[in-house]
């Protein structure tokens, strides 16, 4: 049996709506695979999903990855599959890439190591599509490479690894509130204005050269989200005030992870990194919002094989 | 007197609409100050323009610049000035920015250097507004400080000066027709497709991740321009077979020029880049299209004095 460990991730990152991508620590799925006599991919056992994931091979993103996998390698064996689901739902964070990740790296371990990790992201894109309901590369990519990672075009796929500042921290809050991706997806407009775009891109400049140049004010100032953040940011509760306290306990920004309803900031030391956390649960508890606080350097490793 | 020589620039750089620029070694304007005795900014004369050029201080890029330089300084000499215009008008080559720029530059040394060349960028922005109308630096930065520019915002402006691949060459084609800049404004939407939006902002990184990285091939696959090419190329003559000319010859890409008629291409090393200019030329003049070619490296020095 090979079990893997997938992280979350934070799509977007501000200034890179559907393009930008990056991987933190904690928290992250666990999927474990061993060969089965059936010959086909299978689900044996769901973990910690409160019953909530199908078991239908094509309906689950970490079965749908496999399957993808199996099949573009024409291999015969059948893959049984044990998915210890650690991560929030619907939490902004990348849960059903993580799976989908985590999935096809034990995969292609158990059968051999057939393809690099780079060459696993189509199906792990595959897998999480069942979930989003179409092919997005910014949680997975990051959760299977770590670090921060571009995707210039989807078609065709065109992946860039940027560098990873190394003073950088990440505290993530994630509001134990529910946001569906559908709602979240269909607050935003479809036009806008050039005036916005240009906005946006400009920032998105500025955050790849600050990541190139190391210069963390430079990051932190382009970390601007004139896309999706004015419509998002309605649907998450003291939004407001937990970026105010964030970015008072010294954050270099603040922004929506994914789709929301999670928060994270950015900062340049460790004690800076907690008492933004603590900060940001205090505005949350105090209004009666339960929540959790994750704080990581962002991870270079990205999924890998735990055993 | 105090001579200074500003180059051409490539605003836009296709993937950077509004937010990229680029100096090349030529065309470029050389405008000259010396002191008068009157205690005002005056043109006294203008080459090169055909009678085009206003002489009216407040009227004209170079003049205009000037006068917002000292007004800054609170300076009291009268400075006259005199024009050599030897770029061509509304080819898409920053003429008026290279005016404002050589003005600025020249005035700045002739009163005792008491601005730094970065802390000129404001007042040739203002010289140059009076030509386009608005405040742009797309071609202001790169004139002033040489390189690729990227203009992450513009309140407050911030600049981020990109690193330069030392193997890339620019091949520039103008074709002697007149493009008005407010038809190639007029002409673009005002708004855009998210989808557009998020194009373009891949790109843009791709782009700015290539420069860093030193990979011409990722550089040439992200300069794509979906903002304002789809529009901005029905009023250039023989766009479609320019650019297939200049693909053809090994261009690594190819885009429109600021606002047009010039186009260019980039290339990896000077034989290619006049091969390029060569069948660039040849689809315009075989139809009937006047046009003159420029090839150069990127100008890393921007303005300077001459003597």
């Amino acid at each position: 049996m090979v079990t893997a460990y997938a992280p979350a991730s934070i799509a977007n990152v501000s200034c890179g709506f559907d393009v930008l991508g990056l991987a933190v620590d904690a928290p992250g799925d666990e999927v474990s695979v061993q060969f089965n006599d059936i010959g086909k991919v299978r689900i044996v056992e769901i973990t910690g999903d409160e019953g909530k994931l199908p078991f239908e091979v094509e309906a689950n993103t970490a079965s749908k990855a496999v399957l993808s996998l199996v099949n573009h390698l024409n291999y015969e064996r059948g893959i049984d599959i044990i998915i210890h689901k650690k991560m929030p739902f619907g939490s902004g964070l990348g849960s059903s890439a993580a799976s989908a990740v985590a999935a096809v790296v034990a995969a292609n371990h158990l059968i051999g190591m057939p393809l690099t990790k780079k060459e696993l992201l189509d199906f792990a894109i595959d897998g999480e599509a069942v979930a989003s309901g179409a092919r997005h590369a910014d949680n997975v990519a990051p959760c299977l490479l770590g670090g921060v990672v571009l995707i210039r075009s989807y078609s065709p796929i065109d992946i860039i690894e940027l560098p990873v500042p190394d003073s950088l921290y990440t505290t993530v809050v994630h509001p134990h509130v529910e946001i569906l991706t559908k709602v979240a997806r269909d607050i935003m407009p479809k036009e806008v204005s050039m005036k916005t775009a240009i906005t946006q891109i400009g920032n998105l400049g500025g955050f790849i050269a600050g990541l190139y140049q190391n210069d963390l004010a430079l990051l932190g100032r382009s970390m601007v989200d004139v896309l999706a953040e004015p419509y998002r940011s309605s649907l998450i509760p003291e939004f407001q005030s937990v970026r105010n306290a964030a970015m008072y306990a010294g954050a270099l920004s603040f922004g929506i992870s994914g789709s929301g309803p999670s928060m994270f900031a950015f900062s340049d030391n460790s004690s800076k990194a907690e008492q933004i956390g603590e900060l940001m649960e205090k505005c949350l508890t105090t209004k009666g919002i339960d929540c959790k606080v994750f704080i990581s350097k962002i991870n270079q490793k990205g999924a890998s094989v735990m055993w």
